[in-house]
């Protein structure tokens, strides 16, 4: 497997994963974690995936995890950890990203934006996938990848697709139709009888330039502001220009600024990722992608009538679970959380009750 | 409230409590512990509700736990708390009560005998059932209190009542018809239809002269190995004697070893208790003691549509219950165990599982 020249990877290693409470928490969020019980984080993991394909990796983060970061990606170097000094949603890390790169490598630049916390399986699929996208991006398209639904899930966005691009270097890409929010399950079933629809997955892939010139159109001085840090970023004015530009900067998802109203325009495209995909949202999730629905130490768990349930163990206690299929029991240094998995979506409400009774340091 | 002249109470403390696991365990058994979150441990309770009734009060137990039942009751004093070189049964252990008490007190002793681990309340109830059980007792009967059942419960046996003792101090007092084991459902809803059957919750009275009589008619070499040994109790001998006798004593219940047997010949005699008790068997029964359905820190629990959930913490450790109306949480320094109400007779099966794992540290 040869890099892909002009090709880099940026990791937005954003979000706490509320949803994986009490695991993953704001000091510890989901992407520091090795979820999968491979010895790998999910961030180390995503670099993993991307190094052999990537001229270069940038991961966009918070300066609060910048450190830890850096010391789980030891190969990279701390200059390729961009820290946000605060949250400004995806476009601003994605554009910041896209404007330090043509800083740094000039126009060719293709940048592929993965996210730091999912889990990809496949890995000659991908690498097929992302080619194909980099072509589809060098055409001038900012190109989404659209992973094979294979659920009427509601849980995620989908995109439709139309006619081939003709692209002959990417004959799988497509024409975007259009993107769609997250769909009731009747309308969900709906889109996977077409055959046109699969899930949004937030991967896409587009040149530097092609991206800040949309931005620019779009809104013009969130691309100006980018613009103004990327080219304070490697020099010695970086921390003022930050201190004085960043907190002004629109606060906005890449979606809405950029996906939906290119493509609306026709100038989106999708290229189909026939890999297995999971964005690891919640328990039930995690669940499905541990083989013995354990993570620690299976030694240390006794499920009694109790199929399907996940255990994720901790500090060396025992877990014991009876009569309880498809439980789930999470146990870290200062909480436990018991619920199930047809309630995983229901976390965020443990982690709302503890903040109303502020309890910060459980969150 | 005045003591009962020559009435003297023992409370036979043993037994692990497994289906109370992990919270029960081998080192720090169920009456050891407060399950009610009063401040004072089953047995201290079971002492504080017979001191004011008793002339005096002795304890037997295990040699492993003497010291901390001493410890838990510094009011009765070392000489107190017989502690048994290996366990022997219930006959074992309330016969040598009984011919301790015989050497100590004299041939007026009446013994009640209560378990350590049980909850009553109902102060007044329970006084004046004891006193007609004492005079029951000093009229020569082996008297046994029956609980009003309030549920065809198949977790207790039944004691059968027939006609009154005719006693003008203990109006309540009535002929033992027989006692039946633990019956099936249809059984025990027939036994309550009835209203002559009571719940036999192992609390009786008797004198400990006629105690040891029915034992030497029944079971001689126990009588007289128990006799030995009681007559050695408080001398310097009691180490040889002990070593030498007790490993060869009966092991056998007090039912099948005297009640049932003398029950036949017309020897024993019922008083109504119509206190509340509870054997908190379980975690279904611990639940039902506690208002809020948590033991520890209330403040560290939150239920989300988790409605009768017992939750017990531990260690500080928060607690987060979602979507599991009716589960048991038990959090311990070594052990969680997350199981429902409605499987808290399956508990034993965890245990069984960890010691068939070798794991004896978690018992």
């Amino acid at each position: 497997m040869s890099a892909i020249p002009d090709f880099h990877a940026v990791i937005p290693a954003g979000g706490a994963g509320t949803r994986l409470w009490p695991l993953s928490r704001a000091g510890h969020p989901k992407f520091l974690l090795d979820l999968t019980g491979t010895g790998r984080t999910l961030l180390q993991g995503t670099v993993d995936r991307l190094q052999p394909l990537a001229a270069g990796i940038l991961v966009v983060t918070g300066t609060r995890h910048a450190d830890a970061v850096a010391a789980q990606l030891p190969e990279l170097g701390a200059r390729q950890v961009l820290a946000e000094p605060s949250p400004r949603d995806s476009m601003a890390a994605i554009g910041l990203a896209a404007a330090v790169l043509l800083e740094r490598h000039g126009e060719d630049v293709v940048l592929g934006s993965f996210a730091a916390d999912h889990v990809i399986s496949g890995t000659e699929a991908f690498e097929r996938t992302v080619r194909e996208g980099v072509v589809a991006a060098q055409a001038g398209y900012v190109v989404t990848i659209g992973i094979r639904a294979t659920e009427p899930s509601t849980a995620f966005g989908y995109v439709r697709s139309g006619r081939s691009l003709g692209l002959d270097e990417a004959p799988s890409a497509q024409h975007v139709e259009g993107f769609t929010e997250k769909p009731d399950a009747l309308t969900a079933a709906g889109y996977l009888a077409t055959g046109e629809y699969r899930w949004n997955a937030g991967m896409f892939l587009v040149r530097a330039r092609v991206l800040l010139d949309h931005l620019a159109a779009q809104l013009p001085a969130l691309a100006a502001g980018l613009v103004e840090i990327a080219a304070a970023w490697d020099g010695p004015d970086k921390q003022a220009v930050l201190d004085r530009v960043w907190p002004g900067l629109t606060k906005i998802a890449i979606d809405h600024a950029i996906a939906e109203p290119v493509a609306a325009a026709g100038g989106v495209a999708v290229v189909p990722g026939d890999f297995t995909w999971d964005d690891v949202g919640d328990f039930a999730s995690l669940a499905g992608l541990l083989a013995g629905g354990t993570l620690g130490d299976a030694s240390a768990v006794q499920r009694i009538d109790a199929d399907g349930s996940l255990v994720v163990t901790g500090d060396g206690r025992t877990v014991t679970v009876i009569g309880l299929p498809g439980a789930v029991v999470v146990d870290t240094p200062g909480a436990i959380l018991v619920t199930t998995r047809e309630h995983a979506q229901a976390v965020k409400r443990g982690v709302d009750g503890w903040r109303a009774q502020g309890r910060d340091d459980l969150l």
